[in-house]
């Protein structure tokens, strides 16, 4: 029928469960050229001029959408935002029309972020443009685990053997599930603990170690992720009140001692200090906080290069 | 007093109903050029670099507004949008001045949305910038009639004799007075059909085939355009239930079949599937309303580069 | 800890009582630059390419943002805009962490509004990237009173010795704020008139001469600032109905009659008419309104282009 968007694409990037290792390393290794390139005066690459990006978001973002704005900004791109009121999806239907409509309109990459698990599979299935997932449900968002393990292997230049603690709401959480296939590729152990509520039911599954106080995932920890607690979830009675959160499951300078002496925290924000993380800890030297911020344009950079270019050569991008 | 905004335009694009037969051809075969561009791998063109455009929307639409801002920047143009909630403009007075402020900033062209017939017209009397309708009330909606035409030549080569159903709220729809407009002017034969509560009482001045029941309008038609449902006319009173109209109105394999077997499908979007249009239509290969999408973006392109470039010729946008 | 947005910034733009003279100077020559730009056809230079803007707004605004978007576009660089919603910064915290996370994507200028006094002076210690207050609470909107300043200078040559009349809500407005410190700056003599419930209690500490009734205002002034009423405030009792407003402060023909005879007559916009200004006098051959507008794009141009590159000659802008 149509013929739009005929980009040469390699890959979608759908979540980091089915990722291999080799294609993770070639998007943190890309990553690490494209952060150069964000510390530059002049920052506009020709490389994916001419291309056309679309950003469509089914749940409001600002912080990762403006993250893949810009970086397909910084590459030359088009980027063109969409946000859909939640009401237009009611029906699977609507999710199908747009994509399609959206394919339509020639673009060559949909950064897509949907309530749904499997939206963003359900996409690559459907259309022709290269599909990067931001978020599909509880499921995955590929690129915030991506760029946790650039800023994890950028402080400690391994990712095998560390101890990583993630911490908080593990049942709704796409951050988590990207974070934990992705470090178990590179070997690092797996800690998670949280709210009982909180914890999906056959989470052992995963490979990972389940502790019921956070202080056992915190000891001798290399690396602790604090997720963020997404206060809908307190009224449901999921989780006790903010002070007990805080008080039993916070992140807190007394907390943090259990863990290595440079073990180093993050965070996907935003933050909600004084309740999953403390001020002192979330501003401390061992914070990477803003860092994953600066590390995430990199990779989407490296992200939307990569699938959109494919076979170019990393001299190119210079 | 002051001078922004130079850019020699020939025209506006107000509606089609004033718009001659040469100039809509112009705009069609232009358009077969841009869908040419749309298809590439780098579909930048340095046509319009330096030229700022402002979608300037009083109604909500995703689809019309990312179709023009695709096509802007496909052109190189800078493109801005802005969106006026519906309050600041219940006098006219905002809108006028909405428009002198647009104007002032030196932009070339204003793409406008607005809920009051003739709001464009108003538009390009009393600023200098192009204006595009992007639809105005119940009036018109001039890019979609053009690219509903460039649809039907490109299927059916010839739009002259063609037997043309329109179909479902005429009564509210500026696609179907766009569309009437312009298929007369190449000779084809437009026939209407739907709600006696949805049809204008002076529609036979337009010059239209009125009939009671869809089937009439659908039997040997060579194009079947069916319009967008807005269901907030059902809480009003002015059609029966969903379920009724699906049952008495909506466009299934069973009254396509009253068509010729080469009819093509039309929908502007985006569809209530199920309601005025049934699954298996939409989807079927008489369906060309992801087409309709697709040349929508290079009508848009077309529009653009005539109006605000005037004389230049086809060579130079390749 | 990291180095994004490195670009040499010579000054960030947080109010005009602290820029002193010959910057002010330097900005306005700029703009008459920048303003022979907006009214090419080709409007668009290199000379920000690569440079990455976010106009980060936690109040609603079209007109400003919109002119900060096109001034950064016309001169090539990237813009972003984040539109925060008013609820996610009810803790100062909030601000502090948008800041951090803005700064971390490697952006070059935060173009930021919010509902705080300071908050513009909080940014700029706090992040690298340069901070262009676009309006902090009651405090300063440092781009409007330079763009008043502009069109002042442009109709009148001069600055020093005229008398200028802000009339309205001095208490909540920082365009009335930045004029005072602006125009004193400039030696022109600064009359005020308005509601006594919206005059600040210390207003004769700012150097200006203060009237009860706006005719004394008025009388002999060279440029009249008629301030937006803010409907809001009328619901908390700080001025009479709309009706009496209009009548008792409202700027119409008979009360303009008093100015000298080329006296100019200003509106930051979006105006209310009929209450603080009178259709006639709104729209009249000494209105100026809709050359600010244009006078506010080159204003912003000129501050994007000297706060970003600091040293570049103006000959390089041509």
């Amino acid at each position: 029928m149509m013929n739009a968007g005929a980009t040469p694409k390699t890959n979608h990037l759908l979540g980091l469960r089915e990722t291999d290792v080799s294609r993770i390393t070639d998007i943190l290794d890309t990553a690490r050229e494209m952060k150069n390139i964000i510390n530059r005066d002049i920052k506009k690459l020709p490389t994916l001029r001419g291309r056309a990006i679309v950003t469509l978001f089914f749940e409001p973002s600002t912080r990762t959408r403006t993250s893949f704005e810009l970086a397909g900004k910084y590459l030359g791109a088009d980027v063109v935002n969409i946000t859909a009121a939640a009401s237009s999806v009611v029906k699977g239907e609507s999710l199908r029309d747009t994509l399609l409509t959206v394919e339509a309109m020639g673009v060559d990459a949909i950064v897509m972020r949907h309530s749904a698990e499997g939206a963003a599979h359900f996409a690559s299935q459907l259309v022709k443009p290269v599909i990067i997932n931001a978020g599909d449900g509880a499921h995955e968002h590929p690129t915030q685990g991506l760029l946790d393990l650039f800023t994890i292997r950028e402080r400690k230049q391994n990712l095998s053997g560390l101890k990583v603690a993630i911490l908080g709401d593990i049942l709704h959480s796409r951050v988590a599930r990207s974070n934990i296939w992705g470090l178990q590729k590179f070997g690092a152990e797996v800690h998670v603990a949280g709210p009982t509520t909180l914890m999906p039911v056959d989470i052992e599954k995963m490979g990972v170690i389940v502790h019921h106080r956070v202080e056992d995932a915190i000891t001798d920890a290399d690396v602790i992720n604090v997720l963020r607690i997404q206060k809908e979830r307190q009224e449901k009675g999921l989780f006790p009140t903010a002070r007990e959160y805080a008080r039993i499951f916070g992140v807190n300078a007394k907390r943090l001692a259990l863990a290595k002496p440079d073990a180093m925290i993050m965070h996907p924000g935003p933050m909600n200090r004084g309740l999953e993380i403390s001020h002192d800890v979330a501003y401390s030297n061992q914070s990477s906080i803003q860092e994953q911020v600066q590390n995430g344009v990199a990779i989407r950079m490296a992200t939307l290069f990569l699938t959109l270019t494919g076979g170019k050569t990393l001299e190119t991008i210079n």
